[in-house]
C-alpha cells in the first residue's frame, strides 16, 4: 500500500494538482487583504482557506507515511513541512504576525514547480563561493557601527544611537538611499569632518559589492563554459589521440 | 499588378521614404506640445500630421493587398498595424489619454529601420530565458504584497493599503528609491521590527536582480563565443580530421 | 629647422615639461577658486596662469609649424587646440561661463600623456557599438516626453511643461532619483493610473541601460580572448598542420 | 630560543587562539557602545580590553624578536603594527576620534584568517589595473569642482562654496543621491542652463564607472580562463606533438 500511495503522490497529474491548489490559495490569501471582499463574503473566503490548508496537511502526512525517514533527506520537503507548520500555529489575537505569515504557504509553489526550483537551488548554489566576501562585508558593517556609535551616537541617537541602528543606517548609506541629504549633511554640520568616515565606507563596501558581481559573473560564466564547448572538444581530442595512436601502431607494426 | 505592388514595397527607396514620414510626423506631434506653436499655426500642424497618418494608412493598405494573409504571419506587421491603429480610434474629448498615444506611431521607425529592429529583437529573444526568474520574482512580489498589505496596511493606508498600493511601494523600495528615509523608517516608528521584513525583501529582490543581470551576460557571451572561434575552430578539426584519415588509408592501401 | 624642432618637440624631456605646466597650471586654476588666496595673491596667479598659457600657445604655434597640416590629422592635437582656444576668447564681465571653461585645458594632459590617452581612446571605441541602442534610447526618450507632456504638463508644469523638461525629469526618473517619492506619487495623486506610464518607462530604459552594459563587457571579453589566447593556438594549429602535411608527403614520396 | 619562538608563532593553535582573541575583543568593544553595560559592568569591560590589547602587543614583539628585519618585509605585518599602534595612542579627553579608531584593531582578525586575507589581496591586485581610470576620474572630478565652484560657488555657498564642498556634492552627484531635486533642480531656478554641466557630468562619471567594472569582470576572466583550461589544453597539445614527432621520427628512421 505505501508503494501505491508513492506512486499515486509522484504522479504528474498529483503534483500539478497541487500546484492547483496552492495557486488558488495564493488568490484567496490575496482576496484577504481587501477589506470590501471580507465584508461581503469572509465566511466563504475562510473556509476555502481551511480547505486548502488541510489539502496541504494531508499531502505532508501521506509524504511522511510514504517515505518516513527519508523524508527529512530532501531540504525541500523540510522547507515544505516548515511553511504548512506556521500557518497551523495558533494565532492570539495580539499576534497578527502570524496571520500574515501565513501567506508564506504560496512559497511552496517552488519546491512543487521543478523550474523554479532549479532557478532557487542555482541562486543557492552560488551563496557559498561569496562566503569570504560575505564574511569581509559583515566584519566592515560591525567596525562601520561601532565606530558610527561611538563618533555620533551622542549628537544623533536616532540614527546612531545603538549599535543596531547604526547598522541600519550604514546598510541604508551603502545601499546609496539619502545617504548624503538625509544623513551625512546633516551630520557634517556637527562634525565637519564626517565624510572621511563615510564616503571611504561608501567605496570600501560599493567595491565589495562589485567584486561580489564579479565573483559571481566569472562563476556563471565558467560553468557554463565548462560543461557546453567541452563535450565537442573532448570527443574531438579523443578521435585525435585514438588515430594517432592507430598510426604509431600500424607503422610499428609494419616495422616488425 | 500584385507583384509590382510588392516589387515598390520592397525597394530600399520606398522604405527610405517611409522612415523620412515616420520622422518628419515625430517632429510634428513633438511641435503638437508646444503652445506657441500651435497658437499661431495648430491648423498646419493638424493637416500635416493627418497626412502622415494618411500615408501610414495607405501603405498599411498597400501591404495588407500585396502579402494578404501572410501580413499577418510577421510580428512587425501586426505592430505596425496595431500603432497606426490607435491614431483612428475617434478620440473624443475625455479620452484624452489616446490623443498621447499617438506618439506610439512614431515607434514605427523601430520596424522600418533593419538595424533597430534587430537591436530590438535581440532584446525579446533575451526574455524567455529570463522567464523563470521573472515568475519567481512576480511570486516575491505577491507574497511581499500580501504581508506588507496586513502587516502595515492598517497603519500606512497610503503606502500599504491595498494590494495594489503595496505592490507599487515594494517596486519602489526595490528600486531603493527613498526607501528608508521615505518609507520604512516612518513605518520603524510604529512596528520597530519592520526592518525585518523590508531588508531581507531588498536582499533578495536585488539577488534576484543581480541574477537575471549575470544570466543575461553569460547567454549574451556564449552565444558571442559560439559564433566567433567555431568557425575558424571547426575548419581546423575538420582538416585535422580529413589528413589524419588520409594518412591511415594510405598507410592501409600499402599493406594490402 | 623644422625636423630639429619636430626632435625637440617629440623628446621625452619636452613632452614631460609640457605635462608638467599643465599640471602647475591646474593648481593655479585651482587656487583661484579660493576668495582668500586670490585677496592675498590674486596677481601673482593671473600672472601665472598667463604664463602657462603663453607656453601652451607657444607649444601648438610651433607644432603647427612642425607638423603643417598634418597637425589637423591627428583629432588630439584638435583637441588641443579647441581647448587651449577657449581660453584666448575675451571673456567679457557677462560672460562668467567663458572663464570656468578654462579649467578645461587641463584635459591636455589626457593627450599628454600616453596612457591616459589609451584609455579615453578604449572609452570612444566602444562607443560606435552602442549606437543603435543609443538611437533607441533617444527614440524612447523622445516619445516619453511628448507623452508625458501631453498628460501630466498642464497640471505639473514645472516637470512636464514643455518637451525639454519632460526629458530632463524623465531622465531623473531613469537614474531612479527621486522617481517615486518625489515625482510620480505626487502625479498620481491627480493621474490615479500615472504608474501604467512611468514603471514601464522605468523598466524599459533600465533594461536598455543593462543592455548597454552586457554589450560592453561582451565586447571586451571578446577582444581580450581573441588578442590573447590565439597567439599560442594559431602557433601550435600551424605546426600541427605542417607536422601532417611532411608526413602524407613522407609517404607519398615512399610509395612512388 | 628564536626559532623556537617562531616555530610556536606559526602553531596552528596559536594563530586560532590570536583569532579568538580578535573576535572576543570585538565583543568587548561593541559592548563599550551600549550605556547600559557600561553603567553596571564598565570596569570589566575596560580590564578585558587592556587585557587584549596587552596580548596583542606581547605577540607583535615577539613577532618582532623572532623575525627581526623580516617582520616589516611582510605588508601583513606593517598593517597589524599600525592598527594595534593606534590603540596604544594616548587619547586625551579632546581626541575621541582616537579612541572610536581603537576599533580598527578588529581588522586584524583579516592578516590572521588566511581567506579573508586571500580575498582581501585579490581586491587589492585589482587596483593597479584601474589606475588609469582613477586618474582619470580624479582629472574629471577636479575639472567639475573648479567650474562648479566657479559657476554655482556664489549662489549656493553650501553645496559649491569651495573645491572641497564641490568635491563632496559631485561625488553625491556620481552616486545619483538626491541628484537632480536636492541639488540640480534648485540650481537650474537660478540658472536654468545648469543641467548642461550636471547631465553631462553624470553621463562621463557613471560610463566611467561601468568601464572600471567592465574591465574588473574582463580581467578575472581572463585570470580564471588562463588558470584553468590552459592545464587540460596544454597537457593535450603536449601529446599531440610528441605523437607527431614520433611517427615522423619512425617514418625517417625507415627511409634510411
Amino acid at each position: 500500500m505505501r508503494s501505491q500511495l508513492t506512486r499515486f503522490l509522484e504522479r504528474d497529474s498529483t503534483k500539478n494538482a497541487i500546484i492547483g491548489v496552492i495557486l488558488f490559495n495564493a488568490v484567496i490569501l490575496g482576496l484577504e487583504t481587501s477589506q470590501s471582499v471580507m465584508a461581503t463574503a469572509g465566511g466563504l473566503i475562510g473556509l476555502l482557506d481551511s480547505i486548502c490548508l488541510t489539502i496541504f496537511v494531508v499531502e505532508l502526512l501521506a509524504k511522511l507515511y510514504a517515505y518516513r525517514g527519508q523524508f527529512f533527506h530532501n531540504p525541500w520537503n523540510l522547507f515544505d513541512f516548515f511553511v504548512v507548520g506556521i500557518s497551523l500555529v495558533p494565532a492570539s489575537q495580539g499576534l497578527s504576525v502570524l496571520r500574515a505569515l501565513r501567506i508564506l504557504r504560496v512559497l511552496r509553489v517552488i519546491s512543487a514547480a521543478p523550474r523554479l526550483r532549479r532557478v532557487v537551488e542555482g541562486f543557492i548554489t552560488a551563496l557559498p563561493g561569496m562566503g569570504s566576501v560575505f564574511v569581509l562585508m559583515a566584519l566592515i558593517f560591525y567596525i562601520g557601527a561601532v565606530m558610527a556609535t561611538k563618533l555620533f551616537g551622542a549628537d544623533f541617537p536616532e540614527w546612531f544611537g545603538t549599535l543596531a541602528r547604526s547598522g541600519y543606517s550604514l546598510f541604508q548609506i551603502m545601499t546609496l538611499e539619502s545617504w548624503s541629504m538625509g544623513i551625512v549633511r546633516p551630520v557634517m554640520e556637527v562634525y565637519p569632518y564626517a565624510w572621511l568616515f563615510f564616503v571611504p565606507f561608501i567605496m570600501v563596501t560599493t567595491f565589495a559589492v562589485v567584486n561580489l558581481l564579479v565573483g559571481l559573473i566569472v562563476n556563471s560564466m565558467q560553468d557554463a563554459h565548462a560543461e557546453e564547448s567541452n563535450a565537442a572538444t573532448d570527443e574531438y581530442r579523443d578521435r585525435v589521440l585514438a588515430r594517432l595512436e592507430a598510426i604509431e601502431a600500424e607503422l610499428k607494426s609494419r616495422r616488425d
